[in-house]
């Protein structure tokens, strides 16, 4: 039984406590730490069978029965909190970003390298079945040659201004997870990013120095080219659409929704919305990246999201805000030389 | 901690205790109980964290500790265990159907109304995320007034030419879902029943004495008309859809399937096939029964499908079973008062 | 150039006079007959290049140079008129039905199998691009053997009261399409009809003395059995769904609207309804049933619809009626016998 | 009865000439021209009952009694006789592009702007059913204030590499009815344009000096941003769907099929590929436009798409030429002042 502990116990540490409890075989939470251990959040991992609540994530570390933690703490913690817990010999699992500043990556991935503990990030949409069965389509050559590869990406609500302040801007909080998913889908490297956006939702999020609305289009190594459409709300609930276009014919995937139920009326043929929240959509995502985490310790695999994978897409990121900054065209290596890599 | 024993240690026996682990806070297993219990399974009991694993199931009557069992049996089980189980202070939540024979059912409904216990009938439909949303479309008055229920329930395979035999035929097996599922969308009793059937996917069920292949018409009490159609075999996979219109308009509901994936080639333009697996898809409505179950004893408030439901089905599959013999349309009134109701 | 006369000016005869100028190669229609012409329809003529309009449809009838008549009079005129006509030497098209009455049906049968003349029976929806896909998908053998057929059939409005009063009952008046889809998607005839109906829509089509809701069930000669829901009035529009399903899948057709258009917003993900009136939905259908009976005289072949075809569906709708009165299921051949057929 | 001559006797002449025979009240084709007008093409037009067929299209220019042309010739003949059959005082409908030349169309735009002759650009998809449904959602303000705009647009087989090498590039050639629908959707100008593209789907065309694959993004005055995917050829067929998303929500077309069939099988749940061909796809578009050429000459109205109509797509065509040479965004203000507009 691989013991587990949780390092941030808010929203994500909990998803994952829960979700190792009910879908993971052979492993189990021990301990949870959070600086801000509330009453409520120990009985929480009381009833979840969680022996140990620190404040201090140290305890954790320090614990030698535990293999391996989750980092689930703020994002300005996830770089030193990854170095310390390799360092401690743990596996990590690290929610993304790795940081929004490329030289601490850099420091990350050198403790990793060096270490034989895995290391993983938290891109859950790869875990997902619906973005799953496209990978497997384009991977199955279904539709032959790549030509096109479209995301949209639009959330059900903006975030509040103040998480917009310490985001890192919507490139590298949002889109990441679209960047991330352009290299997924194609298997391919982005060579060339061009940005538009704007601020269409919320004058607010223009003040805090951000934008809520853009149009990435991207240029990829074996050729093809992609584009993602983004925008901090969506009325209608959180759309995640994808589809890849090739020489054989195109795959596309769809929205969930919570039941297939359409009513017909006089007033139009009514299906559901897209769910709403991104833990309902993804739940089954968090659950399986946790999984093959286990796996890849338990069967001594490579990680299926490993520190490179999350690298690459803050490089992208960092290229699509130059590029609308400067209104051109940005080339990762610009981005990348400029950070000696 | 509400304490659970399951009696039976088959597939959905098995469903229910990874279900009640998962998702069913503030219940646990205890103990199961199978005559052909096997090493197998006492190690499955032991991963899943149940103390006993006894073959007789009269132990899990006689723990104390056990507020309610589950009844996972044979068919023919069903009824005698539930009487024993009640009076053994149980509470029992008795998979479908409570018996073949009405009079069996009628002393369970007897057993049952003079006690305190609780006692839930497993038709796990009516938890079913897409079952459910038009269930409540009905009640929110969407439609209006019911004209028209189609159910359509077809299976990916028959099932074997032995357990045929002793399914007590299609209509008590296969259908007793659907008219179920009838009287819960409509929320009326059924008055009238006409059925066509025959043998159209396997000579085999035929020579077995049943039909695999059915369209079924009902009158119901509320006005409204109903129309099931059936068949063993679908080559597509588990179909399960259902429509109720009426004056202000339709609700329907589709498959599920695993993924929105839409793929386009020069073949045409293919969506995945219906989940095919009856556990995959209805997991989640499994999980939902036992909850609401264990909330109904937790709560002390009346379980959502009760003895009565139990026995209504199968009053309506006599009905269309004797209508298929005579050729006839058959009233439920007829069937009830051959026994007496 | 095939010459033709249009006997009744009514709603129907316009379309066809329509259909044949803007999509029937090879044929012109030189006049048209209506005993309640008016100034409005003669202008409608005249600016149609139809060189004459009679009141008197005889006219039509003398005029040598007129090769095929349509009859799209009233349906009490349908069977005489279609006599005198393939007296006269006219080929003839005859909207549906023939007559109400089988004994006059057979009098027409008896003089057009004593004759050269083609005659066509107007059942627009065998030629309309989904039943016909449908169709093709059977005789292709995509479904394998058939099991069930299921037609969903739905006005978007009840017809007047006064209408109701001649129309020969639902059966006879609507369901009369759904009769001849079920022949023409199985191939096979009706054995045997079970209907159940009710008035749910409007009580003056009961105190009219018809229902205006149904489900008919049927037997096949061919081992499938088929179904068929009906309904006066459904709030969304006009409901025109067929599924054939059989050992190797199933073909199932929807409903055509006026554009792909899906608009989400907050209130839900919503489509267009159904085309709601029957001339817009099947436009196309009336030019290709008219186009082939052209082809069937111009190439002296046989017509795609023939009076058998004009028969068959009034015997099954009789067997209907006869099953709602005397409460069970009732064989054609019953019918048929007590017509000496 | 309006009188029309059509110059240019080719594939979509012809569908003009049937279309205004078909559906186009109030006018008639007097006369055709074609300089390699051959017996059959002679032949075609007597049977639809045009009384002349020319060599040279003078002659139509000449004929006091046709009202208006439609010029249909090949693209370089478009603003050469669009001068001169105003200047002979015919109004005229021209097929897009009006020149792949900025300074012709500056020419045929000075003439028509001193004329009281309606001149109409050829832009047929702002009138098919799809695009105006979204049109129509975007104006009723249900998706609120745009944000963005999206359309996917590929045609199902290149073009041979001779039409390649005279189509003025695919930005000119195909794009241009995206760049329109742009336009035509928003209700704006664009500002900017950046585009990526490449040769993906045949070297040949790259050897031929164009692309066949690309990406455009647009920033639109309105402050919504667009993008075109395209590509030369879609194996699946002739792909044409649009997005306008924005505040209140979303409104996305899709493709139509030749029928609502689908067959689920154990292959897949299989619905129709997309219309194949762009002339049965438009066929309704191609006959409403002319019908609205009509409309405006008669009910001396603006004509629906006019000469700036057909100058702005040109303008954003060279825009996305210049972006993917210059490897930069290219403000259409930049291309406009190139040619003192």
């Amino acid at each position: 039984m691989l013991k587990i502990g949780i390092i941030g116990a808010g929203r994500i540490g909990k998803v994952h406590a829960e979700s190792i409890s009910n879908y993971v075989k052979g492993a189990e939470v021990k301990a949870i730490a959070d600086p801000f251990l509330n009453q409520e959040t120990k009985e929480w991992a009381n009833g979840m069978g969680i022996k140990h609540a620190y404040t201090d994530y140290k305890e954790i570390l320090n614990d030698a029965e535990i293999d391996a933690v989750l980092i689930c703490s703020s994002t300005d913690t996830h770089s030193p909190i990854s170095i310390e817990a390799i360092q401690a010999g743990k596996h990590v699992f690290c929610e993304k970003p790795v940081d929004h500043d490329v030289e601490k990556i850099k420091e990350v991935m050198k403790v990793v390298q060096s270490s034989k503990c895995k290391y993983q990030v938290g891109f859950n949409r790869r875990f997902d079945h619906n973005f799953r069965s496209a990978k497997e389509a384009v991977e199955a050559g279904k539709i032959g040659t790549q030509h096109i590869i479209k995301i949209t990406s639009r959330d059900p609500e903006a975030p509040p201004i103040s998480y917009v302040k310490v985001s890192g801007g919507m490139f590298l909080d949002m889109t990441i997870h679209d960047f991330d998913m352009v290299r997924y889908l194609s298997g391919s490297e982005v060579e060339e990013v061009y940005a538009v956006g704007g601020v269409l939702v919320d004058p607010a999020i223009g003040e805090a120095g951000d934008i809520d609305t853009a149009i990435i289009t991207m240029k990829l190594k074996n050729g093809a080219m992609a584009v993602i459409d983004n925008c901090r709300r969506a009325s209608y609930g959180y759309d995640q659409r994808a589809e890849v276009f090739g020489s054989k014919g195109s795959v596309e995937i769809g929205n969930d929704a919570s039941s297939t139920a359409i009513l017909s009326t006089s007033d139009g043929v009514v299906a559901e919305k897209p769910l709403h929240f991104f833990l309902e959509r993804y739940m089954q995502a968090y659950a399986n990246e946790i999984r093959e985490f286990v796996e890849a310790i338990v069967e001594d695999k490579d990680v299926p999201v490993n520190v490179v994978d999350g690298l690459e897409p803050v490089i992208i990121g960092l290229a699509a805000k130059k590029s609308i900054i400067e209104s051109r065209p940005v080339k990762t290596a610009e981005i990348k030389s400029s950070f000696g890599l």
